[in-house]
């Protein structure tokens, strides 16, 4: 049985740079927290946790240390409250995630609507919205975007993990709605080059393993666009969940992961495989 | 025979402003010409010879006198070298042609390349890239757009008769080409809600009658749409040019005119039309 792995598995350059800070503060010792889980990887967060670091939901109770701001991003109004608590801040937000804040924040302030592409429910949304002083709506698509009333100046922005088709959609439906539209790309193509690699992948397979947390979004998509593609495609978040039966009758293997997936659990997972193989040769 | 008269046939807002502008400098008396044809309807602009205003291809010979600017406008050099040479300007540019321009001076000021979504050889065109500074592209489709270089900040502005589609086409290429895009939505509805009437009118009439000039692009472009629907679309300057065959048989006429063509002109029709009618039933 032959295993393929993609080249494009695993950690962004937000996700790593995100993590790489979290575990130098946690090295650092002392009262250390980060704001929200830091990456979407419940195995990364448990390594955290058992280094002292816990994952808090808002930094009300926090009075002294340092708190780790996830790759998400935050809420303005939270990281504010950090500020004046005098905290000591790691912001580890995404810098595609940080220019997504700021073009919303500049906008507002020279009077645009802002439009934000992207997941109403998801962290990273929540947080770019927040910077937005003036009215701010969240579209999930064009027809969403159909919706939305006459503006005179329209600012779009996209959540980074979007799609560009989705991103034209809405800036298609907006220029129905306002004088003047200023499309701010903020889309980072790691996702979708990601998402064609494994797209390329599985259809050259049998069986497809897509690795990364169940809360990650990226994750998700990537597991619906390969089962798509193969109908054996398994999403897990640990080695320890490969089914020996999965690979019955597999002559190729594709294995791929979520940006927020670290390198440790796909090696876990390539060496479980591995093991799976000299079974079945038995 | 019945005989229906498009609403909305005839001059737009910014043909009827520079109209009255030209006669009302033309009733003034004294030196007097246009700068290139006033509009594209060369009735008018005989009319206005008649009454001792011609129409120049530049200003270099002028030194005094009075100097009308057409509805389409004119490069900012033109309009400038007036100036310098202090005669009397009556600018009857469109307002909307004007928006257009102001908006691609400020963008390029600004820092953006300049993409102008729209027919090259047209004045109204020539005139609006005329206030780029910096780099200035003029696309006619999205297919055009998609060949343009990878620019940090564009600025996208359509001719103000261009269709919608059009510039929809162009937004969507140029979203792949910046990474920031900021669109004013210089189109003027006149012209599509003339089309869609016309359209409208055309699919109910057995003979359709299309008046104006041979030099107007949108009056050319409402024959064609015409045309599509009813084979029996006749594109006439003025009423002599009506021929009584086209009517044989015919139940129901529509008539349509373009944005610079006068109500004399249609009166005109609309009486030789009632002439010929006459005629067919004696």
């Amino acid at each position: 049985m032959k295993v393929i792995l993609a080249k494009q598995a695993g950690f962004c350059f937000g996700v790593k740079r995100a993590t790489q800070m979290a575990f130098e503060a946690a090295d650092k010792g002392g009262k250390t927290y980060t704001l929200g889980p830091i990456i979407h990887s419940p195995q990364v967060v448990q390594k955290l946790e058992e280094m002292g670091v816990k994952a808090l939901k808002d930094i009300s109770g926090m009075d002294d240390g340092t708190i780790i701001i996830r790759s998400h991003g935050v809420a303005s109004g939270e990281l504010e409250e950090a500020v004046r608590k005098e905290l000591e801040i790691v912001d580890a937000t995404c810098p595609f995630v940080k220019k997504a804040q700021e073009h919303v924040e500049s906008l507002s302030q020279a009077g645009y609507d802002v439009v934000v592409v992207g997941d109403a429910d998801h962290p990273e949304v929540q947080g770019i919205v927040s910077y937005a002083s003036g009215k701010v709506y969240v579209v999930g698509s064009g027809d969403e975007a159909a919706k939305l009333p006459k503006m005179a100046k329209i600012g779009v922005v996209a959540q980074t993990t979007q799609s560009f088709e989705n991103l034209k959609n809405v800036v298609d439906a907006c220029l129905t709605k306002g004088g003047e539209i200023r499309v701010f790309h903020t889309i980072c193509d790691a996702t979708a080059v990601r998402q064609e690699e494994a797209k390329e992948l599985a259809s050259q397979v049998d069986c497809m393993i897509v690795i990364g947390g169940y809360n990650s979004a990226n994750t998700k998509r990537l597991a619906e666009v390969c089962t798509e593609l193969q109908p054996r495609t398994y999403h897990i978040e640990m080695a320890q969940q490969l089914n020996p039966r999965w690979f019955e009758g597999v002559g190729k293997v594709g294995v791929t992961a979520g940006a927020s997936t670290p390198k440790w659990l796909i090696d876990e997972v390539l060496e479980q495989i591995e093991k799976i193989n000299k079974d079945k040769n038995h």
